[in-house]
């Protein structure tokens, strides 16, 4: 599937997100998507703050991730996102590779829908506002 | 699918697993699931350190969530995690329930294998120690 | 110094919280120090909701902890927080004991002061709500 | 007081760092301060792989923190560490200010002492190798 948008954003591993194995906690690489999920909404001006403002939240309702290599304390990170779908939901997968070898370690999917800060309602549709964001993107 | 085995840890979300929406963030759930397999891998007798004896680690390969409910500060959760697969891998399912009303608000999966700590290795079949921890629960 | 008000909550240190020298990463108790003063703070009704409902916010302002001893994976804590002023800020300590040989591992301070949700200001004095919910301890 | 040594790291406060009150949660720092502390530790080449293998762990024994000013999701920050002290332990000053402003919002001190990996036994001095890898900076 052809992503619409993608961004990246490189992580080194932080110390405490490693377990008593040695390794990161399955837990921590979604802080890590989170990273490169704020670098392609910053790339269309749709930050925290820009949603806020909109009128709406944008929480996950799904995700799915597969671990197959495990990272380690120091560890080198990109972690790329891309949109994949955004007309009713936000489907957005992630990779995270080592930055030297290109080796990929992880991957994983989010999914988004829009609620209605004001009445705390779950859109049907994806607001106006995110279209207008896109729009560049989108020819 | 029936469960070989079950268990409940009852969980009071944390001021600091909410964010700036007031609802928890969707990757603290995974420290509600690690309190619910902590409490299935004990009534096994099979808790962190006896993993460790044993000479295996059980990483989580494989993760899926839905969070169909957003849960907040204060809230009080039952998380039950049941075991539905152990020969070859360990999987199992989480649901997150109001403790109050009893409503469902949260599910998910994950699938763990056994790697010998000693050589790094990925068990194609669940060690015996596995089995022999088990094994009340298997008739 | 004597305590106006007390509470304890008991931790089990999850596996996610320790490191990979296998004991609890530092930051982690900030996590124990926060049931601990749930709990304290549930104890004269006046918990996140109901500081929320009264104006206030009260950030911490303030924090010392000293570690002499190390905790791991599993280990039962008993965390006490103890108020030890409230009239210009809420000043509270923190002493972390082993729930099985009631050793000290750890132990620390916290301030907080009242800040008017409504225009972001420091209170100079705890708000009135503050004393009447403290009011039974007080004689 | 002269640091021996200082460094630098850029932290953009993430999502999920932040409370329901909208700030970054007291404890979310040590995070900061630990990115801080691995440019320090980078920059004399003594990061958490050259330390296992030098035999030393160097956990923290004690911390302070001033939280004068809050921060909230996306605001960035520089995070300085300053070496104060190495001989018998390591005591490192910390300083959080707002990269736009410069106005300083958090400062904090820690405390580690060098613990013998093979038999778990604080060292009353710092080893051979943290002098010979400061060694540039002791003139």
């Amino acid at each position: 599937m052809v992503a619409i948008l993608a961004a990246t954003a490189a992580v080194t591993v932080p110390f405490q997100d490693c377990d008593p194995m040695g390794v990161t906690w399955h837990g921590n690489y979604l802080r890590y998507f989170e990273e490169a999920r704020r670098a392609l909404f910053t790339q269309i001006d749709y930050g925290y703050q820009q949603m806020q403002q909109s009128g709406y939240a944008w929480p996950i309702i799904d995700l799915k991730i597969r671990y197959p290599h495990p990272t380690t304390v120091d560890q080198q990170l990109l972690v790329k996102a891309e949109l994949l779908e955004w007309q009713h939901r936000l489907r957005i997968r992630y990779q995270v590779h080592d930055a030297d070898t290109g080796k990929r370690l992880v991957k994983g999917e989010t999914v988004q829908v829009a609620v209605a800060i004001a009445n705390g309602e779950m859109c049907l549709q994806s607001p106006a506002i995110l279209q207008q964001k896109l729009a560049p993107w989108l020819d």
